[in-house]
């Protein structure tokens, strides 16, 4: 069966799309630590990062730091974390979250948008992707 | 004043270190998530993950990657996380974490490990990368 990452990038579940290349796809995550909280995801399913080839890993790698550098860009943040952990969801995900304490960066607490929160930052980051 | 691991890498503090190239270098975290958290670190002083220059960053990625799979063969787990946060150490470090539970990703429970399972797990680590 699809990821639910897969059924996103195909477009069956809708999502806050930030952006894409031929080998990569970022939107917002739904259940975010902060706000601007990203994921870039490979269009190919592959479970652990470690999985994925050379090339498959710098392409993801490559991608991540244009959308990191956009985020970092649009939202209040000290710094923006990377993080890949894999856990839950067997479909490689880079974990983009904006920082300011330590807590943003731990997966314990999550803050709740609303759709138009959402769609202000989604816009927000592709404004500075252009 | 130097970063605390401009000090490792100079060889002022002692570490348990795992490998090195021309731009990055590889120790174990004296304060683990786990048994076999290491951190890879580019050898010039930069804060922010964002503030690498391209090539500085796919030097620092590519390295990582040959140590992940390292550490994912040597070390009983499910995968390795990669987790980059910044906000105590204002020298870029990519935290390499063997998962086992989401906790380990947390950073909110430590192991602590002798100095003797230090050795044992770097030498494992190492002998991987051979």
């Amino acid at each position: 069966m699809a990821s639910i990452f897969t059924r996103i990038i195909n477009g069956e579940i809708p999502c806050y799309k930030i952006a894409e290349d031929e080998h990569n796809f970022a939107f917002l995550d739904i259940n975010p630590n902060s706000i601007g909280h990203t994921l870039c995801v490979p269009k190919k399913e592959v479970d652990k990062i470690t999985d994925l080839d050379e090339d498959a890993y710098h392409s993801l790698m490559h991608f991540s730091r244009k959308v990191a550098l956009a985020v970092e860009q649009s939202m209040e943040c000290r710094r923006v974390g990377f993080t890949v952990i894999g856990l839950e969801v067997p479909h490689v995900h880079v974990h983009l979250i904006p920082l300011n304490t330590m807590a943003d960066a731990t997966f314990q607490t999550k803050v709740s948008p609303g759709p138009e929160i959402f769609e202000a930052t989604a816009a927000k980051i592709r404004a500075k992707l252009q």
